[in-house]
């Protein structure tokens, strides 16, 4: 609730934080089975990219910046200012609040690129940052935007409690949890396989995005079905 | 959103409105048959009351001012202004809101009575309205105060989106439906039924509240189970 006040997140941001409980609620508040097998082949995609990039908007900047920088620091990727409903002081705070934490590389202030397929003003990203790499964490990521930057050939890994959402339907890697729960695993499974010597590549071998949302669904309809009516 | 800027709906509210719309997804966006039927009887409730009373929180001054008032008039029943985070400067700005689209008879500035059961400040009711209401409509509302208004003996309607919430659960008539749809089948129930020479008596009989929730937790299932995955 400081974060609003704050403008660090717009109201448009927390009926998007409630539609994630409401999914968070029917999954059980935890991490499935399938959510992990994803952030690990996020964590793998992330540690193999040529130029990972982490987009930031207003929630990911209030309620995981401490993770945000973290994995920023282990992968030596920048950090991207990057909100849907963007204002240049909104865009300026939250910038402030994760060099504030300890943040040494945020770019997102001089939006000197476009992504091709949606809107003038919601299009416009780093040249240095996003436009320019081969994979984006992009966390609560809008549907369109995750597509645009899709059709121009990255990787996209999100984090998005609702499994039918078009970004999850998009995006190459899904993380169907809770972001706060998603980036603590995130950052561990990134420091893990950071030192090891593991085939990384291995991970990424037969993921399927879709069999993965798959699994989260049934697990809601188990969830359902048993459901006790009763107070 | 201007609303909430005007100081009528909280934060809170706000997460509270993603959390019902992650439900009206997965329903479809439209009134189930469960929903009529929980609304038909909802009308013959209200219309047999001895004295109803109509709760309106931030979220229904928002949303459905003009049906409350409408309501309110045709059953001749007080709104009584209810809210869960309360300030005075928010109770008086609903009450002020509700005035100026035309409603006559708003209680709730006076709470001078207290329903047993939960913690004083989110207990204080108006003696001549919800205290001593037989049946109160509370759509939104909070499963603690729902669950109190139950222990008192009244009878409770509400309107929800959320088949699991404590409210739905608690309620004696849980409406599944999004409040504007909701509230316009209402209000045209009322009317239609008011001036009919029908047995109101005879919707009431044979009511149940859990099977309702379980016709529509089994909707949503049969809904996920048919959820294309592709973009």
């Amino acid at each position: 609730m400081d974060c609003i006040d704050a403008g660090i997140t717009s109201q448009q941001g927390l009926i998007a934080h409630g539609r994630g409980e409401a999914f968070d609620y029917l999954i059980g508040e935890r991490t499935l089975k399938s959510a992990r097998r994803a952030t690990e082949v996020a964590a793998a995609m992330l540690l193999t990219a040529n130029k990972p990039v982490l987009s930031v908007n207003g929630n990911v900047a209030a309620l995981v910046a401490k993770d945000m920088i973290e994995l920023s620091e282990l992968l030596n990727a920048p950090l991207e200012v990057n909100i849907f409903y963007r204002t240049e002081e909104r865009a300026r705070k939250i910038k402030a609040l994760l060099e504030k934490q300890g943040a040494k590389n945020v770019l997102g202030n001089t939006l000197d690129a476009k992504i091709q397929g949606i809107e003038h003003a919601r299009a416009m990203v780093d040249r240095e940052g996003i436009y320019s790499a081969d994979v984006v964490l992009a966390p609560l990521e809008d549907g369109d935007r995750c597509e645009a930057l899709m059709n121009m050939g990255k990787k996209v890994i999100t984090i998005d409690l609702n499994p039918l959402s078009r970004t999850s339907k998009t995006a190459t890697v899904s993380i169907v949890d809770d972001i706060a729960r998603a980036m603590k695993n995130l950052v561990s499974m990134v420091k893990e396989k950071k030192n090891s010597k593991i085939d990384l590549a291995a991970f990424l071998v037969g993921y399927d995005n879709k069999a993965l949302l798959k699994a989260v669904i049934e697990e809601i309809v188990v969830r359902l079905e048993n459901e006790d009516l009763r107070v």
